[in-house]
């Protein structure tokens, strides 16, 4: 089979067999092909599309180009959740915890944040000491100790993806729904789940700008997963304001472990239980969507989901003392504010800008191979809907220094609107695609 | 100006700037683009097409990436031929001696062959000698001296084409008007000429299989040669026979000195005298095209053509005497026929088998690197529409081993047709854009 007819194939607007879909991602693992046809082949795909056969057959042989785990092993249902990435987006933190409270087994294999959205592995390693590198064996004991492991991608699983997401990136073949399909089930089925809860995020903040494309990306989600064996949901949840109150990671570690104390921002505690809720419902811990809900409203309650977080972290070798104490977390030395030039009510805080803002001061990367600050960011000290006085503190900024806080300011400020009219809030979960 | 953003523009089907085509040439030539973006970009223009204004941009970038020749000191108006290639497609060899024997200056750019069209440099180098690469002083001398000079692409000209066209095809990207387009004028801009006649093969044995087509690339190539200052006229002709009676470099070689000699088959000795008249009109040596044609048939009978020819292939360093003494060409070592297997008319010849035939045979290409046999090669003794009895020789077949022959035969015995009824010849000019 050759790269060339593979590729008139697509670009003439074919449907490829079986065979050609192998072949392209086999290529893309074993270096069989040159860069240059790979990168022809997914702007044809860009343009033209692949059908759900098309989709599913892409994500399996990516999820068999490398190492896929394997639990039998370890009792219990493997679920997993993933998100297409926000601002202020951690609720992996609190939702792995809790659904393991409630007998579910996570082994949850996460990203990095790039551009201004962060990323649940930065997050982790803003707690001294937690190590995201586990070898196989470190998970299989995380999971049967905890129930719970969080790592990044290793090199072993997906290569297919790896190389593909790479030439994606820099070849203008990053929003394609069937590309974005195959990149995260790969990696999902490689995991060795049963089931998974997928959080498509949608609005200013988010990948998926609009309703339409993030439902599209929803059903393809849940339409390759099931076609692949995986009990497969997608939750359609809003990102035009930053989810709960900080952005940026060490910050965000203190609003998770706040929320599993029962102290956190509604928004985020709500879509943590709900999402956890849909997660040990799928995994067949729950009957019904209430008795799901009771659980993990339990965990919570109980302290049981604080103990499981804190279980994680000492796993994989965090110091659990930050549980209690936050200063042992990294701090930013500085602190300033961007406050209300009028009274009135908050109207806007654009998730965009104070993302990318949050990246200016250090907490994300604006090239994959940037290094992160753990402790800046910025915290929504007062959020959309609030009423405000001229002087009131909207944003809190934690900065290192002078010279990228004023980088960072216009962005920031630009991201905050005062008006006069309490604006109506949007809903936290838009859709769900089952 | 980023790779990536100029990718994602024509992606997303924009009309391209000036300074983003021009980045795309220049990263082409330059290497500061990577092949995948290069072609990532080749495959969203094969999809999304470009306007006129883009090719005509396009091509001038390309043309100014390397060396563009100037003949301010060689008086007359320069002017070249130049055809999409096809089987038994030898004018160039005719009408550029016949139009220097009318005045103009023939600085001519040609290729090789590949697949199952021939390529000028194949034909010429056929003769003993024949030197096709010539420096830049020796072909300004070649044009002071006898008006024509017939050299191959060099590295220092159109290097952004170079690129490109070794990119496209690999990637499934060559069958895009506005890509050819550029790619053929690119290097026409660089031979420093004023006048263009474009010989656009239309049928079976040519590039351009429809007349839809054809059409296409011709107005595409008379548009963006007018809008780059060059006069641009183009012919579209019938390919779906053979071009005259020899296919094979030293056979064609031979047909070409007959027909100045005035003993050519009438197809090949009409559609050369045309293609010389349109020449001579453009380049403004003739007031009209009867008065062009009249001059072209004049230095085709006075033998001034012949004598040019001779002058040519002298200057080039060839042996003069092949063009009285053909037994100097290199002569395959074996023949053998394709005989009428019943009474009737010749109702076809497929041009496309045939030439696929003759490359079996060793006379072209499969892959850019093969080597040529110039000796071998095909002779069509009867043509379409001639009587035919049992056991009459259709194709004289002139091979040099058992084996190869073996290979060809079933390819030139399924190009012939014998029938029952006289069929209607097609039309050699289909069509005039200009």
């Amino acid at each position: 089979m050759r790269a060339g007819d593979i590729i008139r194939r697509k670009r003439d607007g074919a449907e490829l067999t079986r065979d050609e879909v192998e072949a392209f991602a086999r290529a893309a693992a074993d270096g069989s092909w040159p860069d240059y046809q790979l990168s022809a082949l997914l702007m044809a795909v860009y343009l033209n599309g692949m059908s759900a056969s098309e989709s599913a057959i892409l994500t399996a042989s990516m999820a068999n180009s490398g190492m896929r785990y394997r639990w039998d092993d370890v009792p219990g249902p493997k679920v997993d959740k993933h998100s297409t990435g926000g601002v202020g987006d951690k609720t992996s933190l609190i939702l792995a915890p809790l659904a393991a409270a409630c007998g579910a087994i996570v082994p949850m294999m996460s990203g990095r944040g790039l551009g201004h959205s962060g990323g649940t592995l930065d997050k982790l390693e803003s707690i001294p000491g937690f190590r995201v590198g586990l070898s196989e064996d470190e998970l299989r004991t995380a999971l049967k100790t905890v129930g719970v492991g969080m790592i990044g991608q290793t090199p072993t699983v997906a290569p297919a993806d790896r190389r593909l997401y790479a030439l994606r990136d820099v070849t203008g073949t990053v929003e394609s729904i069937p590309l974005i399909t195959a990149s995260i089930l790969s990696k999902k089925l490689a995991e060795g789940i049963d089931a998974l809860v997928m959080d498509v995020k949608c609005g200013r903040g988010a990948f998926m700008k609009t309703r339409e494309r993030a439902c599209a990306l929803a059903e393809s989600i849940v339409g390759v997963g099931t076609a692949n064996g995986l009990r497969t949901e997608a939750l359609i949840t809003t990102m035009d304001v930053p989810l709960g109150r900080g952005v940026g990671n060490a910050l965000e570690v203190v609003e998770c472990i706040e929320t599993l104390k029962g102290r956190g921002p509604m928004d985020l505690e709500s879509l943590s239980v709900t999402l956890a809720a849909r997660m040990i419902r799928l995994a067949g811990l729950a009957n019904s969507d209430a008795e799901a809900e009771d659980k993990v409203q339990t965990a919570l309650a109980s302290g049981a989901g604080l103990e499981k977080f804190r279980g994680i972290v000492e796993q994989q070798g965090g110091d659990p003392r930050i549980v209690d104490d936050y200063e042992r977390l990294p701090q930013a030395p500085k602190q300033t504010a961007i406050v209300a030039d009028r009274a009135g009510f908050v109207i806007d805080l654009n998730a965009e800008s104070i993302g990318i803002g949050a990246m200016m001061l250090g907490a994300g990367r604006s090239r994959a191979e940037d290094k992160v600050d753990h402790a800046v960011g910025v915290i929504v000290r007062l959020r959309v809907g609030e009423q405000v006085k001229a002087g009131d503190v909207i944003l809190e900024v934690h900065y290192r220094d002078e010279s990228t806080l004023q980088g960072a300011l216009p962005m920031l400020r630009g991201s905050v609107r005062v008006g006069d009219q309490a604006p109506t809030l949007a809903k936290l979960v838009i859709e769900v695609v089952s």
